[in-house]
């Protein structure tokens, strides 16, 4: 985890901590590599999560507004045991095309299901709405997330703009006007030889706080220019957007994409149930969260055999991806004119 | 909401601004009544929800130990538009029965689903599992359901050991001897004309807290005569149980019974939406929550005109859920050795 340049207080506790015990991110988790992909101009990005050669896969929905590739294999019916990628992709629907390079990267590598001479590499993937920032046309081709897999590795994972992050923005009530720029982050939670990961990309409709204090990070603000985070709750509480919100025709749709993993010893059932589980970091770190609006989703993923109840896992991913959020909301600059926290919080 | 002899603080501040708006619970939305059915000896009970000529229903589950009679109206595809009743009944699997007797108060009195001749009340119910505490023999029947037909009224809900939360229970990592007394809460939120109330039995396996501070009310204690709450969470992520905790055989299951009601007009759709947002507040108030040894599920049920968005309803239902939750948690007293939050906390 990079450091950050903050000033004293909270913020500085989660960067200082992460820091200070040598938190790589979700990469502490034995087998799996993190590779981004980055558009700084059009702003957007992809990230990829590499599983050498599988993982056991868990998904939980919770948003409305999702937009997925190839999500079945996580199903615990589904006859595909694992898989072998996972990618993150901004450029909204259109970003569902770049698992193609992620697919090719891995065929070459002769990674994925094997059907006699056939092999097929399976690569769910999640994506989310950046094309109102930057430039619309810029969105993740095969090529770039062919990219993302050359970049991936075990060394700590870059947070901020990079990656499916790099257009990822939050406080979306009022359009973008008012809204800030977050991005991605990552953290990880140890115990004895068990260690849970968690990515997290933060393109959420509503805010980023810190559970702990209930202080608003990233999110809507009180004017285009303003610095004063009003609250996306009490805004709709009193009757605020959604209404006018629509009625622009402008629903720049959002979503909170994340992942844990963990080298704990998974069926598909408990995978399931750790990515159920670790929903609750979203509850307590966005508000709103899981709206229409939202294509919230958590995948997990299991490689290890360190023996551990999948209780104990969520427990811990929750921990992580409380953090990974903060991190993403943390860790971000401001791009296009969109502030991030740290230009707002004297940093 | 009754007032409740509290030492000062937080615990205080919740019960005084309930109050002070005169919060009556979820029959401040018109048209709802509730009634209690209690057993105090043998520590079970039923609580009815009666919903006038019907109301639109959403339901959303995330434990995975429901127990569940007739859930499909709640579903948006379904063909009954509406259900006239709720029960939220002690028992486990066996007070599913209970739902005939509010079938038989509701069909003599000509209120369900017409078809012909014939009328068809739709209730849907849920249970929790209380046979771990008092007589296991003691199980609500249709005549109790019945009864809380009778009792039921437009009121302020009575809370604590009330109800379906009259064996209700929290912190049971360790089993019964640990853990503690929670019961029945309901407070409602208001913006003008909109109206969303709640209702929560809280026998949830894991603590409830104050998400404000992050203190646990009622939970897991350290010890079988113990006063200190050690935090299931951190119990947990410690290696504590679920291991020993189902080596032992005793699997005292556990369960979130939630309510949300509204004067707002809703589809069935935008009360799924309702019932989904809910689930945030038990994210925040109960730790762990939603895990297989809870049968977690918040339903929501519109009947009304006012036009207000679900995301809006959902926010005010969030803070009424919350509420309800902690004052479950406040109101109960500890009977059968199980001491509740206002046996520990000085009051």
């Amino acid at each position: 985890m990079p450091v950050l340049l903050v000033s004293p207080g909270r913020m500085l506790a989660y960067a200082a901590m992460a820091t200070a015990r040598g938190d790589r991110g979700l990469t502490d988790v034995p087998g799996f590599r993190v590779g981004h992909a980055s558009d700084p101009r059009g702003l957007t990005g992809c990230t990829v999560i590499l599983c050498g050669d599988g993982a056991v896969p868990g998904i939980d929905v919770r948003g409305l507004a999702t937009g997925l590739r190839d999500p079945g294999p996580c199903d615990p019916g589904h006859l595909v045991p694992a898989i072998h990628a996972l990618l993150l992709s901004g450029g909204s629907a259109y970003g569902l095309d770049a698992a193609a390079g992620v697919m090719t990267y891995l065929e070459e590598r002769r990674i994925g299901f094997r059907l006699r001479q056939a092999v097929v590499p399976i690569v769910p993937a999640a994506i989310l709405f950046d094309l109102s920032v930057g430039d619309h046309r810029a969105r993740p081709t095969p090529s770039m997330a062919r990219r993302a897999c050359l970049n991936a590795s075990s060394l700590a994972v870059p947070q901020g703009n990079v990656g499916a992050g790099t257009g990822a923005t939050v406080g979306k009530l009022h359009g973008m006007a008012r809204a800030m720029k977050a991005g991605l982050g990552s953290a990880s939670a140890r115990r004895g030889p068990l260690v849970v990961g968690a990515l997290a990309v933060v393109n959420a409709w509503g805010d980023v706080m810190d559970p702990s204090t209930g202080r608003i990070l990233a999110g809507l603000r009180d004017a285009p220019r303003g610095t004063l985070r009003v609250g996306a709750a009490a805004v709709l509480k009193g009757g605020g957007p959604p209404r006018g919100f629509r009625r622009r025709g402008s629903v720049p749709s959002s979503t909170t994409l994340g992942v844990v993993a963990t080298n704990a010893r998974l069926t598909k059932v408990d995978a399931t149930a750790v990515a159920r589980l670790a929903q609750v970091a979203y509850a307590r770190c966005i508000s709103p969260v899981g709206t229409r609006y939202d294509g919230d989703v958590i995948f997990c993923l299991s490689r290890g055999s360190v023996r551990a109840d999948s209780l104990r896992v969520g427990m811990l991913a929750i921990d992580a991806m409380q953090e990974a959020i903060i991190g993403a909301a943390l860790a971000a600059r401001g791009v296009a004119g969109l502030p991030a926290a740290r230009d707002l919080d004297d940093i």
